[in-house]
């Protein structure tokens, strides 16, 4: 039998589901799990369906999680989607159900489920759930509008908007199929990408501020001072991380956040592996999307030294 | 006889054609031009194909044009792509054909065409150029890499990257025929939305220095004394209008740019028509994309205070 009439067949033989995703959602997190959890629910009305994870305000327009006990995972099949890794599952409970399956795009880094379908040439998770369902349906209208705007939203926030080389002519494909479905795609999109005043602002002092040397380094120091003028927190800096990815010229860039003690790095690249250098400085990452620790302004400046070494060669 | 096999058969019947766009040629002018020329001389080598206009440093990484003289419209068959009155055809020299074909997708202005092929639905003239090859191809892979490139570069340019509403299902299942292709289709994106250091500077200077008012609108003023500063022109700068789109409680923005002896106004909205205001500040366009001019700062205020009447409607 092959993986995808497996996990159908699972799903049809329990009569609780409870799915689960990764911790921090992003788009592709929640479009997949509830996206998955709203077909089940369309296509089984007799089987209890339930989302587990901690809500997220930037994503309540899309779902809200469910509430639920610890019995309820007695004889339940727990899905969990979009998760390369135990630790990351949001809600360690996933492992009292009777059954678990994991579905996922990211590079295996540990296969926990009792079923594991584990697609690394999928856009995203969401792309692996219409295929799930579109297996098992003669038709292409076989799904909700609802489920068509969760897959949707899952498919653009995890291809940059078809923008990342993910995006295949697959992904494409269901996106026709999707779109045929009446949900407001003009809502998700602005919900992607709308930032708040004081956000925009701090976004055009990055802009604005930025130095770039002759190797192509880019380089930002955020003071403890602007982060207050600009009343935004260290986490909500990261939202910005992309800022110098379209200036000409530019290799690589460091983006430094003055933390109480310390001085948070993200460093970000287009041409040269960077993870190196953020082992340097008490960090690591991949090769193109680092992070690091310094503890003053001179060891940022010995960073940005070490990332023009890298630049250079 | 349908018009797509009619505009086939009129290819088909010509040995040299001659193909024209828009003045000031953008992603979808260029893309349909030069992709159904690409198409046209893979089908049919021995045809004598041109490829007429100004070129476009901006876009000189996806064609440049042919330069040919007036004889060469004797006995020729010319194509006019994306361009809806014969005053914005560049080289007005396309009137000399024998036969003339208008391939469009913008509202009807003007029927300047012997033979008239426009479909407002479509997202783009590059998405007409597919079908119009589809319609006569019996298999996915006959067309060339290169003209796969084009198509997609003007489907790109005109939906925003499936950005905006006409965006449709049709769209995307072209998308994912010419993503088969192997062209870049990273320098495509690259070349749309790489910024000089510059101008990334200045977005920056947008960014900060906006002020948004109760009512949401937002405004900005670029003083020559900027536009020295990040040595840009006037002309640049529009590059940039779209800048407060994704700025939450953001109606509407005016956008001031001093010239030698005026204040260029650029009016966007994202919610209320804004032509009227427009109109009274010696201006017009389109509900949500005007221009004006004022004379002076104070009547560059005025011009705040009435968008921000219109906003409180």
């Amino acid at each position: 039998m092959d993986i995808l009439a497996l996990i159908f067949k699972k799903i049809g033989a329990y009569d609780r589901i409870i799915i689960h995703r990764h911790v921090r959602p992003d788009l592709d997190a929640f479009g997949s799990q509830v996206g998955l959890a709203e077909w089940i629910r369309f296509k089984f009305p007799d089987k209890e369906v339930h989302c587990v994870g901690e809500n997220s305000d930037s994503l309540s327009y899309l779902a809200t999680m469910d509430v639920i006990e610890d019995q309820d995972y007695t004889d339940a099949l727990v899905i969990i989607c979009d998760t390369a890794n135990s630790p990351r599952i949001d809600d360690q409970r996933y492992s009292l159900g009777k059954e678990t399956i994991k579905i996922d795009h990211h590079p295996i880094v540990d296969q926990y489920g009792d079923i594991n379908w584990v697609d690394t040439g999928a856009s995203s998770t969401s792309e692996m759930i219409y295929r799930l369902i579109a297996h098992h349906t003669d038709s292409d209208s076989e799904m909700t509008t609802d489920v068509a705007r969760l897959l949707y939203a899952g498919i653009v926030g995890d291809t940059g908007r078809f923008l990342y080389s993910s995006t295949t002519a697959q992904t494409f494909e269901i996106a026709s199929k999707l779109v045929k479905y009446p949900f407001d795609r003009a809502a998700i999109h602005q919900n992607m990408y709308e930032l708040t005043p004081s956000l925009a602002k701090l976004k055009g002092y990055l802009l604005n501020q930025f130095t770039v040397n002759d190797a192509g380094v880019c380089s930002i120091k955020l003071t403890r001072e602007i982060l207050n003028k600009y009343q935004v927190t260290v986490e909500q800096t990261n939202a910005l991380v992309h800022v110098y990815a379209d200036i000409k010229g530019v290799k690589c860039w460091a983006m430094f956040v003055e933390e109480d003690h310390q001085i948070r790095v993200r460093i970000r690249s287009k041409e040269v592996t960077i993870n190196g250098v953020a082992a340097q400085f008490n960090g690591g990452g991949h090769p193109f999307a680092s992070g690091a620790t310094v503890s003053n302004w001179d060891e940022a400046d010995q960073l940005v030294h070490a990332l023009t070494e890298v630049c250079q060669q």
